[in-house]
C-alpha cells in the first residue's frame, strides 16, 4: 500500500480570517469535500494543546517524533536542507549576509539583510569560506547561501556545543552581539565554540568589506553584504529514522530547505518538483506529478506547500484563501486522478494556524482528513475547521505520519 | 458502588470487515445499544494516538498505568496468569514445548509446538523439573505447562538479569538459539542467567527426549515433546495495585492465562466461570453468572473476553460478528437484568482493532461506552466505530478503569 502526507503550512485560521469564516471555509475546495465525504476529519494539536508551534517542531511531531525530547534547534535542518552533509557533533546555524559598519572594534547592524541581496551571494561565499580560523581553535566551518541574504553556517571540530548565543540583536542600528555561552555552559567546548564564531563573523566583515560584488553594490546604491548573522545553534537530533521504525521508504516533495532537513533529518529521500519555489507562486501540478512518480518506487511520500503560511504572515486573507483554491484544484485533483485509491491512503492537514489577523503562528488545533479504504469514513463532507470539530476522528496531539501508515499496516507493535 | 468492566479483546475493526461495516457495526447488538443509549460513547486510544498495542502493552494502558514506564515483557503476566508463584527479581518467559532433532551441538527445530501436544504435558514438566542446574549458576527454575504445547518458566537466583535474547528462532529447519546477554547488558548478572538458560534448554532435549510419553508420542507417530523454547523475558513490574490506589477490591474473570497475569499484577483476585475457555466457545452465560456473584462481594469486576480477537487473527468475520452477537445476548443481556443500575457503572471496550483483512492488531482507535447513574449521557443509541465517533465523550488514550472508578467516587484527589 501506498501513503501521501500533504501538510499545507499554516493552513488552520480564525473566524476573523474571512466576514465570520476562516479562509479554509471560505475557499471553493470541491476536491477536499469528496475526500471528506469519503474519509474521516479531526482536529489535531501539532505539539499539544495550547502550545504555539514553530514549523520545525510542529513537522517533527506530526511526523511522530515528540520536539520536547529530540529537537536542539532550527539551524540543522537548515543546513541539511540545502543540501550540506552534516554529521554528529557539528554545529549548525540559520545564517546570512547582512551590512555592518564598524564602530570602536565592534559592529553596527544598518541592515539585517544586506538589502535583500540577489547576485552574487556565491562568490561571497567562497571568498568567506577561505577563512582559516585560529590554528588553536581547532574549528572548520562552511557557509552556504540560499537565497537572497539566506544561508546556514556549519561548525566542525572536536567538543563543539550547541549551547551558544546569536550575534543577531533583531534591531536596526544596534551593536551586533557577541557570541556568549549560554547561562551554565561555561565548559572549554561551548566556549571554544563561541570564541570561532566570534572570530568568524569579525573577520567576515574583514574580507567581504571590500569584495569587489560588494564594491559593485556600493557603487550601485546598494547595501553590501559585509558581515554574517547566525542564529538557532543546534546539531543532529537523536532520531530513529522513519524508515527504521515502520520498515517504510518515503520522500519528500518541498520547495523550503527547512521541511527538506527536516525530512532528511528523520531520513526521506528528496525529489526535487520543477518550480517548486516554496512561496504562493509554486507549481502545484508540477509537485502532484513528481508525488505520482515518487509513489511508483516510494512507499510514502510527504508532501508540503508552504503558501498559505505565507499569506498567513502577510495578512492576506484573500491570497490565503486563493492559495487554498489552487491546493484543491492543482494538487489535490490531480492526485486523485492519480492514485489507486484501493491502496492508497492520503492524510492531509496543517502544520499550525496561522490567521490573518496576527499574522503569526497560533496554537490552536489545525483540521485534519484521512481517506482511503481502511479508513472509517464519518458523516463530514466539507473540508473545513468547524466541520472537522464535528468529525468522526476527534482530537489528539501530533502523529499525524504513524497514525497514516498505520492505515497500511506498517505500525510497529509495542507489547505483544 | 458497583463497577463493571468488560474488555472484548481485538474489538474494533475496519470498513473492509463486513461489506463497508465493521464486524462491531454490521452485529446485531441490541443490549449493547440499549446502554449506548442510556449511557455515552467515546473513542479511546489504548495506550496512545498511532501506537499500535499489544494485548499486554494495551490492558495495563486501560487499567490505568503508563507501559511505556512500567512494562517489562509479557512472561511474568504469563507466570502468574498459570498460578506460579512470581517474587521480585524472579525471571519469567513464556515457553513451550518444542520438537528437535540433534546436529552437532545444536538442535534444529522440526516444529515449534510439539505437534500441539494435547496429553502428557504435566509428566514431561515433572521431569523437566527434576533437572538441577551446574551448582556455580546458583540458579533454580521451574517450567509449567499450560494448554497444548503452551507453558510459562521462571528463573529464581540472586542477580538475574530479563536482559536475555530468546532461543526461538520462529522459523522451521532452523537451529535453536542460544540466549545471550542483549547488547549492553554484558554484566555478570545477566551472562549467568543466558548460562542457566542454555544449560537448561539443553539438558531439557537429554531428559526429554528419550521420556516414555514422548516414546509413547513417536510410536503414534506424533512429534515428541523433546525441547523447550522461552522468549519473553521479564520480571515483576513496579506498579501500585488498584486497591492501594483506589481503595477498591477486584476480580478478574478471564479465560486467558495472560489476562489474568496482568490482572493479578495489578492485584486483582481471579474468580474462575466454568467453561470460561478463552476462546470463541468460552461460555459466556457463566462469565455473567461468575461476575454477579464476584459483585457480592467485589467493588468491581474486570471481564475479558478473547473471542473477537481470535476470530480476528484467523480473519473470520463471520466468527467475529457471530461472537459480538454472543457477547451481547450471553454476556451483556444477563448483566443487565443482574446488576443495580442505581449503584452499577459498567464499561466496555476493546483493547486494540484487530481487522479481518489484516488479521493482526492495528492502532486506531477502539469504541468505549460507559452507562451508569453519574454518566452523563449522549445522543448516540448504537454501539459500533463510528457512532463512537459522534459520540459525547470524545477521544483519548488509556486509563479506562480509572475513568470507570472515577464514576463511583473512587479517584484519589491531586492536589488539594
Amino acid at each position: 500500500m501506498k501513503a501521501i502526507l500533504i501538510i499545507a503550512d499554516g493552513l488552520g485560521g480564525r473566524p476573523t480570517d474571512q466576514g465570520g469564516e476562516t479562509c479554509l471555509e471560505a475557499a471553493r475546495t470541491p476536491h477536499l469535500d469528496e475526500l471528506a465525504a469519503r474519509g474521516a476529519l479531526g482536529l489535531v494539536d501539532p505539539i499539544a494543546p495550547g502550545v504555539r508551534p514553530g514549523s520545525d517542531t510542529a513537522h517533527l511531531s506530526l511526523l511522530g517524533y515528540d520536539p520536547h525530547v529530540i529537537y536542539t534547534g532550527r539551524g540543522v535542518f537548515e543546513c541539511l536542507g540545502i543540501g550540506m552533509d552534516v554529521k554528529r557533533g557539528d554545529i549548525c546555524f540559520r545564517a546570512n549576509f547582512a551590512t555592518v559598519t564598524p564602530n570602536e572594534g565592534k559592529f553596527i547592524v544598518k541592515d539585517r539583510r544586506a538589502g535583500r541581496i540577489s547576485s552574487g551571494q556565491e562568490e561571497l561565499a567562497k571568498t568567506l569560506n577561505s577563512i582559516s580560523l585560529e590554528k588553536s581553535l581547532a574549528v572548520e566551518f562552511e557557509f552556504r547561501p540560499s537565497t537572497q541574504h539566506r544561508g546556514a553556517l556549519l561548525l566542525r571540530g572536536d567538543g563543539l556545543s550547541r549551547y551558544v548565543t546569536e550575534n543577531d540583536p533583531h534591531k536596526i542600528d544596534a551593536e551586533a552581539l557577541d557570541f556568549k555561552p549560554m547561562d551554565g555552559h561555561d565548559d572549554e567546548g561551548t566556549c571554544r565554540t563561541a570564541a570561532a564564531l566570534n572570530e568568524l563573523v569579525t573577520r567576515s566583515y574583514e574580507i567581504l568589506h571590500d569584495h569587489p560584488v560588494n564594491r559593485e553594490r556600493e557603487r550601485a546604491g546598494e547595501k553590501p553584504a559585509n558581515y554574517i548573522l547566525a542564529r538557532g545553534a543546534s546539531d543532529l537530533p537523536h532520531l530513529d529514522p522513519i524508515a527504521a521504525v515502520y520498515g517504510v521508504s518515503g520522500a519528500v516533495i518541498a520547495g523550503g530547505a527547512l521541511y527538506r532537513g527536516i525530512a532528511l533529518a528523520c531520513g526521506m529521500e528528496v525529489r526535487d518538483a520543477p518550480g517548486a519555489t516554496g512561496g504562493l507562486d509554486t507549481d502545484l501540478r508540477s509537485k502532484a506529478k513528481t508525488a505520482l512518480a515518487a509513489l511508483e518506487t516510494f512507499d510514502y511520500v510527504f508532501i508540503h506547500v508552504k503558501g498559505t503560511d505565507n499569506a498567513g504572515h502577510d495578512q492576506d486573507a484573500a491570497g490565503k484563501t486563493a492559495f487554498i483554491e489552487r491546493i484543491d484544484a492543482e494538487l489535490i485533483a490531480p492526485l486523485m486522478k492519480g492514485v489507486d485509491w484501493k491502496e492508497t491512503h492520503l492524510a492531509i492537514t496543517g502544520d499550525h494556524t496561522t490567521p490573518i489577523d496576527y499574522g503569526d503562528h497560533t496554537a490552536e488545533p489545525v483540521p485534519i482528513l484521512y481517506v482511503g479504504p481502511n479508513v472509517r469514513s464519518d458523516s463530514t463532507s466539507v473540508f473545513g475547521e468547524r466541520e472537522a470539530g464535528r468529525g468522526g476522528l476527534g482530537r489528539w496531539s501530533g502523529k499525524v505520519l504513524p497514525i497514516l501508515l498505520n492505515y497500511n499496516n506498517r505500525a510497529p507493535k509495542f507489547g505483544s
